[in-house]
């Protein structure tokens, strides 16, 4: 084998190793960490990050990699992989000088600290003045690449590598007409009960079975774990190390079933790429709408569907019995599929979901092309949200402050949900040629043909391919909205009557 | 201010900041990480522990150093402790080569995970190959230091930097005399009740109880946090994260409560420390023995006084009213001090706990130079605790594979806990000199005077000064063992009527 090869591992082994302790120090932070531990743990993260860019950005990994590319061109093997995912990390860390990464960790801390306070006072203007640094941030950073189409499609390219802006908002033109006439159709239906799951319901003992749907799944425990966390999400500091968190909230005590769910499709995504691949930039979930398939396909194509609760609705009933007297499993089913236009994205229906992510999008790209006066924000939001979801929020913490990512610098990142929502159901329209009667096995709570297919055809690869050739080359198609129509269209057609 | 003090001082905040990135690591693994997470882990460790060796014995820093030393010669500043601190870790730590660091990470990493299985199993067998490799490791560590008097002294050394194995068995020798004479004295008096302190006590309450008593001694939750681990230890991420493990063992419940308190006075002592010295090497406590001398105070000094039990028991007796039935503080007192031959160092009583530390010793030289098999290990221990506790354990768990310190590598560390025990009575005798009144102030439950004593004397130095010197300057005289003997004398003539 290479020798050049086996330095540049030895190098990504180190740089993987720097990564997954700043992932270790990062989930403690959230997690566990007492409060007087914040500032010395800012600096912890501060130096991992700073030892890992110089490591994976010097001219000693630039030189190999010139080599190996050249050694390795054309190699649709592991370790031509390896090289190109390796060269293109390292094409894009190079361009980003090392006083911009200082300036954005020292803009997005200050930003992310001012969103909590205008978010707990509902009051934009504590933050506006910090959005617009983010944003001439975000400018910066376009800048240090080559002119693209759009200026978004940089930002895009972080998240769902190759995918372009055009591209995005084309497929989700077609999903807005599609699922605003769906909604208006649902509007007009006798609606659905759902009271039953607001009454309380004992915190342990939802996340008891919490725990046990997701190991059913197949996650794994003996190598993650689910801890309690003012947000969910899934993080790994290895393949046989992956976990997840998740929370309970009183007012809406069974969302932790679906939020624990979905981190475990993350988790088992993550779990399940090759082992050979271990301190290597392959040993990750692909891209982020590959990753928001798996999530949402665990927590919505099987954990919102019918056989799904057939099968466990009576185990939950044994939990619960006063909490659901004289509900069934398909008053069950309804009534966590119904359909209502809300304010908050993370708890929107499948129905609405999407139109939250688009009005994201719309005015992500209006902010980097600069065509909207970042003032005027709370208004625009208000507007489209009357437009798309056919509610006004009351306040901005409900409306435009809602969500942590533009605080944190993450702009490019929530196209991709909706993404993954698309793609989800073209793994599934797949799925449901290849495994005959998973119907069935869902209905007698199994999930091993499932697993494995999935494991087989995507977790396996981790990075090795390019996620748009895995799609295509998984499910036969591009990113399309067309089965996810379908797949909507079928559900509350059956659940409304429609 | 030297420009070369900010270089330097630079490159010691990084190498804290891997030093303490390392520490969550280590305290994740034991206290949170799934059993799968174990291999990763060893690379992350041993990468950041190879890159902290780099940087901390680099040329650079060796030229710095050698240009401060000029500098600050002579000096008693903090910045001159800073440097001869660091000077003094420079020169120890180029002597071990980075391979040498990252191969004992990857060891003592696999031989924890073996002792683990070995002690539940109580199967030594599955231990021996691995200590077989971390004695390999712990002769080629002496074997990069120049000879000295004894190759147990390289060992000791980085717990308790300038004390000599020889001056070590001369204190035990006078300790083991005095201890041995009183221990016959004791056995022929009339012996103490304590049946009740083996019933039944509900694991959360005793927990909570634990908690209760380290807060009121002044233990900083918000700065600190107690988790369940196989182990009770305390690691620090900085003088604002400093945590503690605990464990509950069913058939010796209230032992929570004592190694909590133990745990504490370590924990105290390192959130103590000034806060000008952070991402400084001055930023811990000064040595093994000191910090001992704390934890043994809290728990022993204080935590098995009468005065303390005046006021804790009639609240203990309140969360365990069956329990405690017709028990008066004097008899609990009385109880937690009875003196019996047992197999548990760390359950062991004050008047045997340091014979306990003898046997390793004596083992732990015997390994070092080879003397013993370590294949006869289990048998060596057995006969050695029926000639000096005079009581052999019926299996290994109970036995060779109690402690942790050998999986981790850490030779040379028992015996600076019989030292802490001498070292605490010192300072005892110093404290109630210059403290009025603190039997009294113990007995209403208040600990800040004392706390304060300690905070201002010891505590807040850090490791500005040297172990022995600190000892000397607060105590008034060298390591000795008269006041431990005098403290046990006194207290055990009154338990039990001498």
């Amino acid at each position: 084998m290479s020798e050049k090869l086996n330095q540049l591992k030895e190098i990504l082994g180190e740089v993987s190793d720097l990564n997954h302790a700043a992932s270790v120090l990062d989930w403690d932070q959230q997690v566990n960490m007492p409060p007087g531990g914040g500032e010395a743990r800012g600096q912890h993260l501060a130096t991992l990050g700073r030892i890992s860019h110089q490591k994976s950005t010097s001219d000693e990994v630039g030189k190999l990699l010139e080599d190996l590319k050249q050694e390795f061109s054309g190699s649709d093997s592991d370790d031509g992989a390896l090289v190109r995912v390796a060269a293109r990390n390292f094409d894009k860390a190079i361009r980003v000088p090392a006083e911009f990464v200082a300036e954005r960790a020292v803009v997005t801390t200050a930003s992310f600290e001012a969103w909590v306070k205008a978010k707990r006072n509902s009051d934009f203007s504590i933050f506006l003045p910090h959005l617009e640094k983010v944003m001439e941030l975000m400018r910066n950073y376009v800048s240090y690449f080559p002119p693209a189409d759009h200026p978004y499609d940089v930002l895009l390219d972080d998240y769902e590598p190759g995918m372009k802006t055009v591209e995005v908002k084309e497929i989700f033109d077609e999903v807005r007409t599609q699922q605003v006439k769906l909604i208006k159709a649902i509007r007009s239906a006798k609606q659905v009960k759902a009271d039953f799951l607001h009454k309380k319901y004992n915190e342990k003992k939802v996340w008891g079975f919490s725990e046990t749907i997701i190991s059913r799944f197949g996650y794994d425990f003996s190598r993650g774990r689910q801890d309690k966390a003012a947000h969910p999400f899934e993080t790994s500091f290895s393949v046989n190390d992956v976990r997840i968190t998740n929370r309970y909230e009183s007012e809406n005590p069974l969302a932790t079933l679906f939020s624990g769910m979905h981190e475990s499709g993350h988790a088992m995504y993550e779990q399940g790429i090759s082992l050979a691949y271990e301190r290597t930039p392959l040993a990750n979930g692909v891209s982020s709408a590959v990753h928001e398939s798996q999530s949402r396909m665990w927590e919505n194509l099987v954990g919102r569907s019918l056989s799904f609760w057939e099968h466990f609705f009576p185990e939950l009933k044994k939990v619960f019995p006063s909490q659901l007297e004289g509900v069934s499993a398909k008053t069950f089913y309804k009534a966590i599929n119904k359909v209502e236009p809300s304010l908050i994205r993370v708890n929107a229906d499948e129905a609405t979901y999407n139109l939250h992510i688009m009005l994201r999008l719309e005015l992500e790209i209006g902010m980097i092309e600069g065509n909207i006066d970042l003032k005027d924000l709370p208004e625009i939001w208000n507007t489209k949200m009357q437009e798309y979801v056919g509610i006004t929020p009351p306040d901005d913490a409900r409306g435009v402050l809602q969500d942590i990512h533009w605080s944190a610098g993450l702009f490019g990142y929530f196209p991709t949900y909706a993404l993954g929502n698309l793609v989800s159901a073209q793994l599934w329209e797949k799925i449901n040629k290849d495994i005959r009667g998973l119907d069935d096995q869902i209905r007698s709570g199994k999930f091993d043909s499932l697993l494995n297919w999935l494991r087989e055809k995507v977790h396996i690869h981790g990075h090795k391919y390019d996620p748009l050739d895995l799609i295509q080359k998984v499910t036969g198609s591009k990113i399309n909205s067309a089965a996810y129509v379908r797949y909507l269209t079928k559900k509350y057609s059956d659940i409304y009557g429609l």
